[in-house]
């Protein structure tokens, strides 16, 4: 047995705070556990009553002879922390905390959430909220919950951090018939997170697709850990609000926690296999799509249509996923050309004429499920002349029952579909409104068939720790002297030390050495100012490119050192870098940032100095492994240029690329200290990179600097 | 009163084709037409029958004594040419052609058409079709169509040139309560076009929103220049399938029309004040919007909400058109104080609390609709704990009834909210399902009054014709020769007549002379080869740049001379251009090419080699006004840089950007002849702007070539 199942399964439960005023949450928890048809035990607690609707009232819990797997606590929040004194006396296991006014309320309310948490260590209750709404259990019939009507029976569990989505979601899904095993609205996640029920609900074989509407995670690290796992098993899906900046200030100020950068929950979702819906209807959508149809194995899918429009508007929506319409075999034409009239499509979208009897679709859908080609079937349906919707509906169903590929019918239109649509919802098929809606579904269920292997490569390792001690040398060297922001000398000293390719860089302190250096390296070179009272060395006048002859060189290195004493009269020089100028045909960047609830993370993108225009990056956090690499460089859109040149740029090695990802993200995981990492640009040329200017800023800092994996 | 009016209100119908035969389209026609409650004269004729459902059946059209306004036609359509004589004779003012089997099934029907055209246009028969369902006038109860049930009476008007949308979006309307006006089924366009129905359309006071299904355009020239006007008072709506290449190539195979390119339909609809829905649940959510609640004015909008994450996600929303929420006034703000509990958001957002009655959605809305800051008001309502649907729903009719402010409730839910959904719909006002898709059709609705604006101070002017003769003496002078490529010199001469800026720009024919140019203009130069079959300069050795010395410039025009014959022997070489090497913070590009069927159009975006990865472009046709050109350059993503500078680069004078584009769409009234137009790049820097390379390639060409105004 598991912990949780004393909250989630109790065979007794106290209901603290129960009334018999109907307009109060005490009442309506009662009222619904009740009615909801609960088997177990039921105590009701309120120090002013003595029956509640045939219930004995217990004035205290410590009244009570039983003993209690849950207490459900709806009492104004100031006495929760006395409550659980008397939990702890009592033994009770576990509990909900109903009670709204805890830190979403501010300051004050956050105290009291602490003396909450603090009392339930002491007494080991584990418990969820406050200022939450409860949760159903469908297997045992037990609606402790308050704003719910009875869900219906199923297999998907839902999770919600907001109260009223909670009820939205739950309400829509009553009308489209999506049946629940759990539904658990978490609230403030004083204790239990999201990462504890997801790990909870994954063992579940009632469960097999997990549902979350998420505003913040608090615990970021055992999140992802439970969930890379679960999702090997079951798909998890999250809609999560506060994308935009405006967005996320509403958030924050109704959520009152740290909410994170939403890039970064993207970049988390992705890396544990979940797939992130972007809007209301599309979590809507997905639901209905994973509750009730099997995932696509790949992502070959096909059109069927009595109309054209409407297959046209398919493929285009395809297209916004860069996904293009499968090619029919030829088996499949010949089967279809056999069944079809002479002036169908021959293609995908298979057209198969607007006067399409119910016949055609069953005879046409037959052949689509038998090809091999095909992963996935898309099936529209419009009101027609010869349409028959009712008796198309019914050999939809026919037809795709207890198929191993997913098929999602679109009915296009109102009235006359309304008796096919519900024939549908009853039988367990999900019925789609638009061909829009059908194609974002079955790609994002898609996604997850294409996640969950990449998190199945996705090994985390430990760092190889090339020269630790040379960078372990230089770290510590600099936090020593209370210098926090390093060199491009140190830098590319440290990213050297780790494999990671630099151009040749030398720092010189007179103008002679200076010429002896350029004698090795070979023209041309580039001159610049080394000082760590310098970061911006351009503006500083002192950088100078495109030397190609001694004579430049002498003149270069006073010039640089004229420029930097007026710039900054005070200034520490240490010398004058030169280095090999090298030329590449892509500019790239490699950054790494801390973020407060994230930890460490990495960016990869197209760099040069218009990083912030484009925007063409992509996040990940340590460790990566190869296949986290791989994608992270994939998900960006210069990936395609790279991958297959472009003009007179060759196509770059990508394996070179993934190795200088692995050695960055060794580094971050060998050194919590470097706070902010930045390498703009890499220049990529082929198979050869070289880092032509970083910059590393460090933090006093020990102990583990990721959320992700056992590393360290 | 106007011609059309013979087609969509006759006083007399003759249904040719009409029949006994319960399954056939000749039948349903007939059966809507009467059941329909249609009061004018109805003529079924058929050669094999004698009556029909108490109605005399004529065996001829000849055979009818009254005179007859409208043929409806359901025969095989090998037989309709021969049956336009007799129209002809009979003098049938108009017609529509249900029959299937023209253009979209090949040559043979493509010719059957073209024979019905010859004799519509010998007998001034205007018809629409073939291959259409018909139509609906609800105004006088005419449902001549078959496949549709009866739609609502209502202010919209629906053309659609699918006949499957054309019944799904109908059927789809019964079901959320929308009327229409007319609804046009216009199939092959072979006759009456977009631009026709909508000219006619647009005169009707009973039509007050004009909603396209559209696949492709036969008349875009009449279509742009009707829109412009109609959209000056009332809202053209459109969705068009075939945006992605997949998309198209389906879309093509199902119509079998020259579809023409997709960004040329965007770039229409906008310069005709026309709203483009990106998808099926789009353009049903705008249909709604526009047919029940008012245009916003601008777009200052506010969301009410009962629950926090619902509003996060409309401002997530907004983010996505660029829209920020509009704060709060301080007065609203001390008005809404007084009202809401003390923990509302206090911001836009209005957070009013979990348990907000509805009388509290009332007053909060009252203020909301007074206040002067806000242009249009979403509400958000989750069935909550206290929440009470169907009152609330209530308050938001009364509140909002007769307000000119747009007005969007938001039903998240489903269950517990279908009585105030089903009250709303009753009530006229749209109910959307998700946050997201009432901040779209906000959005998209204001996007109409913005449109609108732009098109009203859009005056399309002639030419203002400059050095006229200099450019036609060039192009004369290489049509004459058969040359059609124009090399970069000739190019920036033309360019130069018009006023668009290039650098210094010389050809030179000796050492010295080269020598002589550099003299005046200054280092540093570029040298480049001049040849007409020389195009691709670079890839033949034929460009030297950064030439700061007199030495090298003799050296670099021997190179280049050595190079040029090394790549191509028997090269006609025209001497070797020498021009002032100039730089600029930004390298743009603008261009020109010719499209079959929205003829010339023009690109204007961020240039450089990688053009086709930034996709950083946008498009318009000529002739540019002043607003038009503005737009133009407002529409890429790189205008932000332009107008407000980035890091070093200062902000560019856009005024002069919007001459030179004004320019170049004047040299393209004036030279039909001007097939393509490169200038790639145009660097600009400030006030400065030089178009550095260009290129034209020229056709035998007469007459208009732009789809707009009455220029030329």
């Amino acid at each position: 047995m598991e912990y949780l199942d004393y909250l989630f399964s109790p065979r007794s439960i106290a209901i603290i705070g129960a009334t018999d005023k109907k307009e109060k949450v005490g009442y309506a928890i009662f009222k619904n556990i009740v009615e909801g048809g609960y088997k177990g035990k039921i105590y009701p607690v309120n120090k002013r009553l003595d029956y509640l609707e045939g219930y004995r009232v217990y004035r205290s819990v410590l009244d009570i002879e039983d003993s209690i797997d849950l207490a459900i606590i709806s009492i104004p929040i100031q006495y929760v922390p006395e409550l659980f004194e008397q939990l702890g006396r009592k033994r009770v296991k576990t509990a909900v905390v109903i009670s709204a006014g805890g830190k979403e309320t501010g300051e004050k309310g956050k105290q009291i959430e602490e003396a909450i948490k603090e009392r339930a260590k002491k007494y080991r209750i584990r418990f969820l909220g406050p200022n939450c709404l409860g949760f159903v259990n469908t297997l045992i019939d037990l609606n402790a919950n308050f704003g719910l009507d009875k869900p219906l029976k199923g297999k998907t569990a839902f999770i919600s951090q907001s109260g009223a989505l909670f009820t939205a979601i739950m309400d829509w899904a009553l009308r489209e018939k999506i049946g629940f095993s759990y539904a658990v609205s978490i609230g403030n996640m004083a204790d239990l997170t999201f990462g504890d029920i997801i790990e909870y609900l994954g063992k579940k074989e009632e469960v097999d697709t997990i549902l979350l509407y998420m505003e913040s995670l608090t615990d970021p690290e055992k999140f992802a850990n439970v969930s890379r796992k679960i999702s090997q098993k079951k798909p998890i899906i999250v809609a999560k609000a506060g994308r935009s900046e405006s967005g996320q200030k509403a958030a924050v100020s109704h959520t009152g926690a740290i909410a994170g950068k939403d890039f970064l929950y993207s970049a988390l979702f992705k890396r544990c296999g979940i797939v992130r819906s972007d809007n209301v209807l599309q979590l809507f959508d997905l639901t209905e799509a994973f509750s009730k149809q099997p995932v696509p194995e790949g992502n070959r899918f096909v059109v069927v249509t009595n109309a054209g429009g409407p297959g046209v508007m398919a493929a285009d929506q395809f297209d916004k996923w860069n996904v293009k319409p499968v090619s029919l075999s030829e088996e499949t034409i010949e089967r279809l050309n056999k069944l079809l009239p002479r002036v169908w499509s021959h293609n995908n979208p298979v057209d198969i004429i607007g006067d399409a009897p119910p016949e055609r679709y069953r005879k046409t859908l037959e052949i689509l499920f038998e090809a091999p080609e095909i992963d996935g079937i898309i099936c529209i349906l419009t009101p027609q002349f010869m349409t028959k919707p009712y008796e198309t509906a019914v050999q939809f169903y026919e037809v795709s029952k207890g198929k191993k590929k997913p098929f999602y019918p679109v009915l296009l239109g109102g009235e006359k579909l309304e008796k096919a649509k519900l024939f549908l919802e009853e039988h367990n098929i999900p019925v789609f409104e638009t061909p829009e809606e059908a194609v974002d579904s079955m790609f994002l269920s898609y996604s997850y068939t294409y996640r969950k292997r990449l998190v199945a490569e996705d090994i985390l390792e430990k760092s190889r720790g090339k020269n630790y001690k040379t960078v372990k040398h230089i770290i510590d060297k600099n936090l020593n002297e209370d210098n926090i922001l390093l060199t491009e000398f140190e830098t590319k000293k440290i990213l050297s030390a780790y494999g990671i390719p630099v151009n040749d860089t030398y720092n010189t302190i007179s103008v002679d050495e200076a010429v002896n250096v350029v004698r090795n390296i070979g023209f041309p070179v580039v001159m610049k100012i080394n000082s760590p009272d310098i970061l911006h060395k351009s503006e500083a006048g002192g950088v100078i490119t495109g030397i190609k002859d001694i004579d430049s060189v002498k003149k270069s290195f006073e010039k640089i050192l004229q420029n930097a004493k007026k710039y900054k009269p005070d200034a520490k020089i240490e010398g004058i870098i030169v280095e090999k100028q090298v030329s590449g045909d892509f500019e790239l960047i490699i950054g790494s940032s801390f973020d407060k609830l994230f930890k460490q993370y990495i960016m990869f993108g197209m760099g040069g100095t218009m990083v912030e225009f484009f925007k063409d990056v992509s996040f990940d956090f340590p460790p990566l492994s190869k296949v986290a690499a791989k994608e992270l460089i994939a998900s960006t859109r210069i990936y395609r240029l790279l991958k297959s040149g472009f003009r007179d740029k060759k196509p770059v090695e990508i394996n070179g690329l993934i190795d200088i990802l692995m050695n960055v993200s060794d580094l971050l995981i060998d050194f919590p200290q470097i706070e902010e990492l930045d390498i703009n640009p890499l220049l990529a040329k082929e198979n050869k990179f070289y880092a032509v200017d970083g910059r590393i800023k460090l933090r006093r800092f020990e102990g583990k600097n990721t959320i992700l994996g056992g590393v360290n």
